[in-house]
């Protein structure tokens, strides 16, 4: 992956992929078995069964058992996804804050049905190992480890994100890596290390709620870019703007994006990497879903393209394993000094409780196992979830089906006024996500992220069942 | 406090705190007897004993076994404190980060005698006690308490932190309390809460040079005022200073400040908070040292005489009880919310297992008694370090006389260049912190801070009598 080339089985994956995207191999029909490829091309099992298993993680083919590997169905259940929005391409001065306050600050009470929620159920991370390990940790520590504890981060906590990333093909500097108060701080750090206020930063359409508040924070304009709800960032509509006007960052999130689920193929990510390292461009990669994949690999992130150090990478724990432990990072790239710098200005060191906690819990194993046991629950609830969206949502409604991570993103049909909608449905302890919150112009009038991180049981099937309804009831009402 | 108006007993304090700063009553003089007072003014014993021992946390009296009251010496060890310095005035753009790195990235090498450092001897904290309480919390933590999780804090360690201000005559509302990671985070929220780039913020003369970094780093300029060694920031230079401009906000550190050591009066402080109300200008108040004071009484914040809600009044944990676990507050008045989310922006919220751990160890108590101990273990380092300077250093240093923290601040005669002296002294592994770092404009060129948080034993020794002799070498070859 350093080598910024693509290796044997990603070549056949992306041809495949290719041949899916158009058209050539159909939903259903059956890819090619080993021992054809093999034969025909001359490519070894193992390269073709890397390719397949690639190509089930970007959610283009799905494994039959005994039968093979089979293109999957594009179709959502309900209708199309959604469509590629078309930003208006301004540059905009950015005030989301306010709206995405008091949309979320309603949303923490517990006994609201937490649709609009941000984080998966917390029932599913292993606690109570974390704690052991964490106190296990804290009563071997010397005291002189506080006093040398390092703005970047425990040592032991570093070498083992930094082996995570090479077992799956990235290779990072353990000393390009800096510990952050999770992957928000990470994303702060970085944007306020390639900015000066008054900069124009591009961010997908619909973006994640956070970047425009940290635009907004950092005296920063936006300018949205096209962003396909199935494959991410239009590369074609990225380069035009490249090419009209001078843009300090990017701020991306391009394995199963915030709020689409979004997934580039690998391939893009590398011509992403390559067209921002032509205009000199750094991209903030937003990777805090990757390891909550439902196909078979870890999707790569941009990074493993990254040659010139202009890619900083920023992820989390808090989403696939501890959750309120705020333990995060940063790989930045030829700009981690100046991160580190600025983590030391801000909030001088990240705590050495959490760290110790997660770094114990790595080195004793079992990561692996949880993440599984994870996967495997996101999943299942995303299909129940979106079973029951089919039923109880009117007709005409759009729905994505990301290959990971825990949101469906809803476009509605015409008539239905989601933020009006997200305040009816709080009167009644169901949050939502409306999609004004996911952009800087407050486009997505009709448009809900929904959280399907929560087992689907009697109360969020009453909630999805009540939220069809009360869309139904507005389109009846606007005459629909 | 809440009212803002000065009890019997401070009254009474400030009166005499007066009487001997005019020099009505001088150095080794007896304060009148309980009886005496009691007798001629018809004030209750306990309101006298109260006075007192307000005047021995000021620094201003010392108690002698079984004589009585008595006016200390003015006098530090080796000659006068150092001389107030005389700002230039000038509105400065911030520029210290690079010297800062360069300075303090040397000094963590654990080979160090650490007299530059920042931080007390990690030995001096109960890290066993702290690591059992955090663990015993985190599984008494049900995982509906991690989403639950405030931007705001841990509810159990913000009334525990309530408490304690309560019990220091502070009255403050919890939830007007943001936990933040460690005071940095808090003091940065702050500034950036009242402040847009471009702004011209006052600090003290010297500074700790984080408050250069967070000035830097937001795009505002630095005006010094000037700050008594003893007494803290002058007010009628102050005054002088918001009639002249536009000010945003002042960053000051009333008490035990970094790195002078001063400590502003109840009254001085008083009278600093309704000059900054009559001019509508926002005190961020740095009290990180507050509870190592080595008078009977903790001294009152700022924030104690705040009717207006313009006080954001900053601490932590960090020096006082848990280094490392970063668990700070912003108490921020009419900006509480407006930090609450910057917070939120920013980091969106304190780690968990720090905050249990803190308010666990709180709510079992003890906290009194280690800090009784720290507080004997800094005083007793303190004396020691500082005879041991009188000792060594060359004829013609000054250097304060702190009541409170771990800092020593030295003014060396002609001849001595504090940055070349640094540098010459970390070759031999022992490290300073030069006067350069506490200026925005590079003044106190003949100035240190040295850290006498460790025990005296023989490094520290070695090191203060190698300091010394590299002191006299310099003068000498500079003529002197």
């Amino acid at each position: 992956m350093s080598s910024g080339t693509l290796t044997r089985y990603q070549q056949l994956a992306d041809e495949l992929a290719g041949s899916i995207r158009a058209g050539v191999l159909r939903p259903g029909d059956r890819l090619p078995s080993v021992r054809e490829l093999r034969r025909q091309r001359g490519i070894s099992p193992s390269t073709i069964f890397q390719a397949y298993a690639q190509l089930e993680s970007d959610g283009l083919v799905e494994a039959r058992l005994r039968s093979g590997y089979f293109v999957r169905a594009r179709r959502p259940l309900t209708g199309q996804p959604p469509e590629a929005a078309q930003p208006s391409g301004r540059i905009t001065p950015v005030a989301i804050s306010e709206l995405v306050f008091e949309l979320l600050g309603s949303t923490r009470d517990v006994d609201v049905v937490p649709l609009g929620s941000a984080f998966p159920a917390p029932e599913l991370f292993p606690f109570e190992a974390l704690a052991r390990g964490g106190a296990r940790a804290m009563r071997r520590l010397r005291p002189a480890q506080i006093s040398g504890a390092l703005t970047a981060g425990d040592e032991t906590l570093r070498a083992q994100v930094g082996r995570r990333y090479a077992l799956n093909g990235v290779s990072l500097q353990t000393d390009e890596l800096i510990v952050t108060n999770g992957a928000m701080e990470a994303l702060n750090l970085c944007l306020q290390a390639v900015t000066q206020p008054g900069d124009v930063v591009v961010v997908e359409s619909p973006t994640f709620y956070a970047a425009l508040q940290a635009l907004e924070r950092l005296h920063l304009k936006a300018v949205e870019v096209e962003t396909d709800p199935v494959e991410g960032v239009r590369l074609d509509a990225l380069e035009t703007l490249l090419q009209r006007q001078k843009v300090a960052a990017c701020w991306f999130m391009p394995t199963f994006q915030n709020p689409l689920g979004a997934l580039m193929s690998n391939a893009k990510k590398q011509a992403l990497v390559q067209l921002l390292a032509r205009h000199g461009v750094p991209l903030i990669e937003d990777d805090v879903y990757a390891e909550l994949h439902f196909g078979a690999r870890r999707p790569l992130p941009a990074k493993a393209f990254d040659q010139e150090g202009l890619v900083l990478h920023c992820s989390s724990f808090s989403k696939s394993l501890a959750p309120g432990y705020r333990v995060g990072w940063a790989a930045a790239g030829r700009y981690a000094r100046h991160v580190e710098r600025l983590k030391m200005m801000t909030s001088l060191a990240s705590p050495i409780p959490s760290q110790l906690a997660v770094a114990e819990y790595l080195v004793q194993g079992g990561f692996e196992r949880h993440l599984r046991h994870l996967r495997e629950a996101l999943k299942t609830q995303h299909t129940a979830a979106r079973a029951l969206i089919e039923r109880f949502f009117p007709k005409g409604t759009r729905m994505t089906e990301p290959q990971g991570g825990y949101f469906v993103w809803l476009e509605l049909p015409p008539g239905v006024d989601a933020l009006a909608l997200h305040h009816q449905a709080m009167a009644q302890s169901i949050s939502t996500a409306p999609g004004v919150l996911f952009s800087a112009d407050r486009r997505f009038t009709r448009h809900l992220r929904l959280n399907v991180g929560h087992p689907v049981g009697p109360p969020v099937r009453a909630a999805l069942k009540r939220l069809g309804s009360m869309a139904r009831e507005q389109i009846a009402a606007a005459g629909g």
